[in-house]
């Protein structure tokens, strides 16, 4: 029931202004005391619920899955923990782990459209957990994924031997530690947003993708937008966004 | 040409190697002397270029104006001092200039799609002139801009009165400084992108908008990608296109 | 005996010049060595003194303990290592444990005043031990405490949906990591002051509480003032002080 | 008309259920276009609007001022310009201005009660202007004030020798540069809450202010809450409410 | 005369033991009162000596450049204010002066090897000061330089169409603001060493430089070596100095 | 009257004991409003006042100066801005100014012992009004004083040609910008106290002092600490202080 | 093939146009799925692949090195784990392993020329495995390597001891720790290129070698560059470079 | 033999000028290998040497101290592994261990002379650690020493009770994390130089004793100089090197 609802109901009699009141402000949440469990987000924000895995224990995420999955097609688990994977693996069904990415999912993952596309770049192979969180992310919301790993600015000719491949992607995840270059040249070969993602990868005065962080925030390319470091999951989840919201060209 | 046509000429005798040579390494841009101005950009990145005004005299603006004009419908020009842009309007018809955000259009602003919508919302008053920027930006490349103005998360009924015209837009830019908190309570009205623009506004351990910016980067909030301290142009710029390419609802 | 008691005691002969001068200048604690347990603290700020317990032995604070309960009602122990808490419930009666804040208290808890009320309120799941540390902090010193957890702004109506506790309130905990932009959300909801703790809860540009610092240091909101990182003692201290010293409303 | 009155109103046939729907959804705040100023924030926070005069044009603030003036009692402008002050003067009868703290008050400040007692005390003679910025603010909010300038901690006579103002107060702003200590030597004279603000007085490894607020923030003393750097007006407003809201000893 | 020389003649009693402890112990410079020129530091590090021009009021530099000037053919006076090349030109002949780069040079610039080639690579514009900098201090150094100009990541085939003269350079000079993403493109197209130089070109999260020289720290291309920001000069003159000893290919 | 005399006093009736209660409470400063003037610490600390020039008026520096140079036979003003000096040369007599270094003296400067002498030491020419704080403080306080400036390490023999001099100092006082090395050798010449005074001279990473101040506490030297940037009034204070106090070898 | 070969083949028909265009966009590398092993580098760079061993397993490291070591001489792996190096040893001959630098080698290490030499330069005993890493990188890529190891500032004799055997070298590599002041020094002595590296030893306010980063950044020689924190590799490659590349004096 | 009798020796021939010239040359240091042990430090510099423990195996200390013991009376291991001192105890005699302080003493003590006193305060119980390098260095080097620990500032009277001991010391030592306040107390409180030392104890905002180090460095008593974070050692040194040389009162 919304508010016009509610208030038609009270008007016919059907609600009493009491209970009104309490419809009115219940939030659509169950509530599980460890954790406000949000069953009405599919509805208000047009996918599953995401549940954050670390800093939970497997009871705790088994939990909360029991309680969201009532209701929704598919849900995503990151930064799954291995221990948590397997409980939720022995109670529920549909269950698949990548060990890389700590990505769960639970359920079936939609199968993409025929245009769908999300081209996951990443600079280096010690990139390849954050680049397959936000690859494996985009596909459990419904996208296509084309990965294009250890493509780094310092062999130049790694990237633009891929540009046809680029082409074709409505939204770009680019994934860089150290000095975070990537963004810059891949947002100047496209013209589709770049979600760029710092990542921890590098030492001394890369502190811990804080450098990488700072140079793509500076990126003289202008499609691109950074998200936190390390955070794959947070880029996969916009660019499928904004590639399944994308017009067929 | 593209390579498969200067290849194709080389065969049929068209073009000498020589000449090929010179067309696969030629860069479809005109040296200006100061300045590479970029002809093709258009093209690859399907949208106007884009002259970021400030640190360059009013005549190196005009120059690169004149170039770039020829080939182009609609020109942006960012952070345009006053001096640059009367010294335009002079020499140029059509130019266009509005003195809070410092954008200055030359030519024809497109007609936004019916559905075209982006939603600028900003936390203070002194977070104007770069939600302007955001705006004025989204509208010169084509997109329809609602505003919504000195709606900070210490007054939520502010944001919560417009959550409406929120849920129409497919994208949003939320600008604030000192805490930086609006994109993270916006983020969890929609479930489009939201482009997070920290502002230089507020005073001691605000940094001149880091603050804000880091408080974005942590965003709790799924769609919400962050870009540089009052780089309104670049939100405005990654909106509209995610505005302009997405399906009709 | 105070200044003008020992003064007195000099001009009537009672007291030497020399027992004078070591009076007036004999600091109110007792030397142990190893710290300076202060027995009159209770007089002077009125209320019990508090004992750090990280980074002390079982037996050093099992010692600092012994000395200060036997004028003291209520003694608290923060950052209590389980083996302290259990060497102390095997010398001493009436000793609580909690694991998760780790606040263990010795003796009996002062009931709260009719309409004491402080509310903790926090942002994640993983704020719970920080938020604990306050609310059990608030009622070893005499406060009734509500509790409000997991309402991030990210989900708004989480925290709408108890202003009518809110209302009550005669002072607020707000707790959060990552973003830190709940307490700029609750100071706008109340019309009392608000404790800011801001946690370590987060990754990446979180920098392990430093965001959350800063983004809480430049609340929108005027009666927001904070406390350190993880510093849930010191909000939950300060919210008591001000709960039990209200007048009835 | 609150949530149960327009409830009871829809019920009755008074309201029809499209008007309800709106009053339930409208902000009571006035839109002015460059602001969104909120005229029942008095009832909603118990205190009259605060009104930040930076950045904003005298004709703005005067805008402003109007406005809201007709429904409260006693008016702060902070950060107020002297141009501002003066344009107000000219239109509004009962301004009054102090150079020094740039504070702004229009109307009548209330009388305090007779315990009322917030003592502002601060390190040099440098931080005088923050000092004053708490102080006035406290005082046209309806608290008695007590000031205690110049009394850092190098010379730490200066301050012991005012323990005994100190101990009737209810409630302690701390304002110092440097090395920001002053709050913690008076945190553990006073039972209080103590509000600490950090100035930006200082040079070279002072940062403006930031030295003394990480000091603050690490206060060894138990009642100390910090605000942000030179933010008078914030201690001044928590402490006033602390004070304003305290029994009668 | 060197130690062995000086001993000697010691020995043969050409030079007292006063004599030549005097001599083993005299710096060989001179001491002008307000800095001591080094007049040997031509033979000891093979190229004449700089002058740092900020700072120095003209009669300084005046007096510095006259001392110096007596053994040198050639004389670098950097960040040098206009002020101070005036004075120069009107006291001594062959001197010439560079607004932009604000490099002053007195006495005839040396003719490069026919080998000699070093690059100097800028991301855009407003970077040009600093390159031109690097440029002419190694052109003073006795250097052939080549400036490829405008040529930043963001349009990355302006950079690839100049590979021809960045592989015949001997040592490359790469200047960016920003991100600073230049020099590790630039050092995976090269084998021989770059000079990465960070500058003060950008606003907000670019830190006044600092994130592209962290970024430039950080290349992962392997011959990339890191200057201060803005320093041109350094860059230049380490780069000649590898030019004028490489030898021919 | 110290504690004990007060306390005879009381005994034998000289002195109330209210009388008495004030006077061991009274703290030794004379309240001028905007300061309070120590006149004591002369007694206390062995020195004169220091009264800190900067922010100031002429006006209330005058008045501090007349309030304690009744009871001091040599004041000193640092920081001391022209106006104030002028000020105080028109009506009081014996003042001395020194441009460079800002700083005043007013009275006669103490005539040192004759084992006396402090070594101050500077990198660059820029460092040198920084150098003569500390030199003129000391020499006001009563030392020796020999300056060894323009002695950086980049030029290693500019140093070693001066460790005679060095090896006669009882403190030296090492004042450096940019990298801050010459505290490190120079600690490593003397076996005396070397402070390490961090100049804002440089520019780009030097950030304004930081990163001498940041290298002088990583001293490898034994003998080094450090004092804040520029404050080379406090080196030279302390530099004295030790010079004072040292036995003749 | 280089273009111009590519293109004279489709003239004479000896290449397709699609075999062409493929030539034309293949980078001369072979995709091992985890990462893209480069086999012209060699070619390209005048030197063989480095392979960074951290961050992947034995196998991997061993797969890339089988792939790189068909076509090269002489292969380097840095930071290689004692367990990778072990598995390379089982596997393939001429493997020598140095546990200090975890520096590998699988080859022949090619003999220097006569004139080849790099100085390398550390500060205490805990920079070591920088300085080797530095050392036998530039052993491994043909140049000749003198060691002068615990020769730091606060010794100054220390290096002023061994200045005959700098000024023969043609490249220098200064490793430091702590304030990082070693490089300045050395770059006052030699007039050739010094490749500064500074360490993560120290502890406190080094912050991981950011200090010595800074400090070296700041250097007041002229011919000092930097690389990355404990990056001996880099700064042992480039110096190699400098030093192979150096013409005989 | 120094530069006048070496060279008198070249003169009467006693001396060749080769022999000299390897005098003058030779560092008085003897070479390990693994270190430079410098045998003359303690006439250079009036002390022993001092060895630094950590990051040495037992074997390599062993080895240093032998090599020094030969000359020095009494030598300080300082940051000593437990297992290094065992390997001492076994094999020389008269080795002292402390636990707390990691402080290693081989060979006698000296007697502190009459006079001697330095001051050793400590802010709480948990810098202990430091506090006691301090005093242990001190009393190795030959100082008397009094501790005053537990004294923090949020309970003055503590220092305060102590002020007579204060009084009489020749230097103090004052030790403290968190905020780092008690350095600026005791300066006010003393006339002599005051050794800061900032440590790591603390917690969020205090940044591993950042916050102490920054504090300090504001100090606003003119007599604070600053070492490193935990460098106890560092303060200890240089107390007890002004507290030998300083004349008797």
């Amino acid at each position: 029931m919304n508010t016009m609802e509610i208030l038609e109901a009270v008007k016919d009699g059907r609600l009493t202004t009491e209970e009104a009141a309490i419809r009115l402000k219940t939030a659509p949440f169950v509530d599980l005391g460890y954790a406000k469990a949000d069953t009405h987000r599919k509805i208000r924000q047009g996918s599953s619920e995401v549940v954050y895995g670390a800093g939970k224990t497997p009871e705790q995420t088994l939990g909360i899955v029991r309680t969201l999955y009532e209701e929704d097609g598919c849900l995503l688990i990151t930064r799954c923990p291995k221990e948590s994977a397997e409980l939720l693996s022995e109670n529920i069904k549909d269950v698949e782990y990548d060990g890389i990415s700590r990505i769960c999912t639970v359920g079936r993952i939609p199968r993409p459209s025929p245009n769908s596309l999300v081209c996951v770049v990443s600079a280096g192979t010690s990139d390849m957990p954050v680049a397959e969180e936000a690859a494996r992310t985009a596909e459990a919301l419904g996208s296509r994924v084309e990965r294009i790993y250890d493509a780094g600015v310092s062999g130049i000719h790694r990237i633009l031997s891929k540009t046809d491949v680029l082409a074709r992607a409505r939204a770009v995840v680019a994934v860089a530690g150290m000095e975070g270059a990537l963004p810059s040249v891949v947002g100047g070969l496209v013209d589709v947003p770049v979600l760029a993602v710092p990542t921890s990868v590098g030492y001394g005065a890369s502190f811990g993708g804080v450098t990488a962080l700072l140079s793509m925030m500076n990126s003289c390319s202008s499609g691109v937008s950074v998200v936190n470091i390390d955070n794959g999951f947070g880029a996969g989840y916009i660019a499928s966004m904004i590639d399944r919201r994308s017009a067929p060209l």
